[in-house]
């Protein structure tokens, strides 16, 4: 269960103010729990300068006070219908929404009945992590490399990587974690030169790459981790390619510091690669951040309109890569907590 | 892998020229899935009345192309503008976008391209499964119940709820199983009593109710199951609303059939639990849609607004329960498939 959330809404509802917002709808899951600790589908969250109130199905009301005794619940068959009834009852008229966490139909819908579009307003708190919620993320990447140390023994030639994928899970969840952070990618020989990967049935070889992309959820938090092993006595090829990598990776994880642009970060990590003559095998971008959700902003690549300056409280993922088609890829990747002197690496 | 997407699509096609639509934007990963075989975020479809368009990452590009040869792949860094600038070369008027799909930011900038909102319309094509799906959604429900049977003996007293679900997810997974449907539910003691129970760290004790409700998806089809077990003994009270939950569910599962209206199955369902007094205990409505998505339409509940005719091919639970608070609850739950006569139950 998530704490301290009642100082979280407090601080929601300055921003609020500071806005000139007197309602806001909250509909991302991931942001109802920052709010109030209670993550389920299917509700409405509405804060006012005051108060913040549930609406929804009866079945959640019980479970939602329990949760969190610092906001109001109420039964609901239309959560949205309720929600503009309690607007108008309040005679608020200054109230707003989330256009990038409302479908278009639900979005329209708001605005007929008076609300504004303001995106993005919760998620702007959840950019930097409290020393609550980055203990949250340690414990995540501390659970998947537990995981992966006691996975690392049994993998063995034969195995799928479906196979490998769930006794991963398996044991990420036996340790404490409540599921994968997303869907886990274990890329085998050739697939691992596929940055996205869907693992699939194909049996690990003797003598081949297989690279494991992974991460867990714990209370909430997620943590993302890749490793690239190979199965027997590595070729000269991949240890140069490893090599590379690596020090592309490490030099970006030395980079990240508060005050870094995002995009230098990937300038740092692109650029050895690219000296090494691999810069058009590094088809993606260099991290993102990450928290409640797999991929929040910041991103870290190569994009002018996303370069943004790292910030304290950042948890932000280091992953470059370089891919081979057809033969073999090899992806490096931390998740780090940027701090005002450098970072704090979670994932090792 | 998903096969005979390219059929799929010919009767999509069919169905935009008889809407007098002539470029449509997928965006849900279960219909573009539905469409060509691949699942992946951030990629947008356009399907147009002979063609079809991925605009994807350069990373997805070449997985896309083996995955869905009949369908062109373009490499776009903003999927969208792409979209609208392709719509715009093929000086295409009546383009549409699905706005139960977008966000309220996506579908304001289809919009202002000059597409208009025409939801749900892959979703609707995906109501009836083919035989097909039928069998992949009965594959996945086949994995459930066999996993769930394999775990039976291994339940103990001591284990925690987590370990339970943990230990579920495993034994579906190496049945073949790519991951849980949803977020598996375990609720022991007490916590069967909450329909949505959120899986916890408690400890299972002798002599008390274990409601698991779980599922898993097989080549992305889902599958949904719930059984409710004593650990020992059943008490009398048990017994009794085990008997009436039991009774409600049988007489739903018999009274699907295509032609049948939703909302009757669950006025059969209701009609049974409210003669023996518990109708207000029974909080939920009697099942829900399922396929590519774990819920889908059409809903079987008291909803007037959500009351339509069952049609063959349709997947549907049936999951009546009484949940006494504090105390216990009992839930059972199908899934069925419907045909002409009456429905196949996959789950047993």
């Amino acid at each position: 269960m998530l704490k301290k959330t009642d100082a979280r809404l407090g601080e929601f509802q300055a921003f609020m103010s500071k806005n000139g917002v007197e309602a806001y709808v909250v509909s991302s899951p991931a942001d109802q729990y920052f709010l109030t600790g209670f993550r389920m589908d299917d509700w409405t969250l509405l804060v006012t300068p005051k108060h913040a109130r549930g609406f929804m199905p009866e079945m959640f009301v019980g479970q939602f006070r329990d949760i969190a005794p610092f906001c109001d619940a109420e039964k609901a068959v239309y959560p949205h219908k309720a929600v503009v009834a309690a607007i108008k009852a309040a005679k608020i008229t200054r109230a707003a929404f989330d256009g990038g966490n409302e479908t278009f139909v639900s979005g329209m819908f708001w605005r007929k009945n008076g609300l504004h579009d303001l995106p993005g307003a919760v998620a702007h708190l959840r950019r930097r992590k409290d020393a609550f919620e980055a203990g949250l993320i340690a414990k995540s990447c501390k659970i998947a490399v537990k995981a992966y140390k006691t996975l690392l023994p049994e993998i063995k030639p034969g195995m799928t990587e479906n196979q490998v994928r769930a006794r991963l899970e398996y044991l990420m969840d036996m340790m404490g974690a409540k599921e994968p952070s997303f869907s886990i990618i274990i890329g085998s020989g050739p697939n691992a030169a596929l940055p996205h990967h869907i693992t699939s049935d194909r049996k690990l070889r003797k003598n081949e790459t297989l690279l494991l992309d992974f991460g867990c959820r714990y209370n909430g938090y997620c943590s993302d981790i890749t490793r690239t092993i190979f199965l027997g006595r590595p070729t000269e090829e991949f240890r140069k390619i490893y090599a590379i990598v690596d020090k592309s990776q490490e030099a970006g994880v030395k980079a990240v510091r508060a005050g870094v642009m995002t995009g230098d970060v990937d300038k740092i990590c692109r650029g050895i690669i690219s000296d090494a003559g691999y810069g058009d095998k590094f088809t993606h971008g260099t991290g993102h951040g990450l928290g409640l959700d797999i991929h929040e902003p910041p991103r870290l690549n190569n994009n002018p309109a996303l370069n943004v300056s790292l910030e304290t409280g950042m948890a932000v993922t280091v992953e470059p890569g370089i891919y081979l088609p057809g033969k073999f890829g090899v992806r490096i990747e931390d998740t780090v907590l940027v701090t005002k002197t450098g970072c704090d690496v979670l994932t090792r």
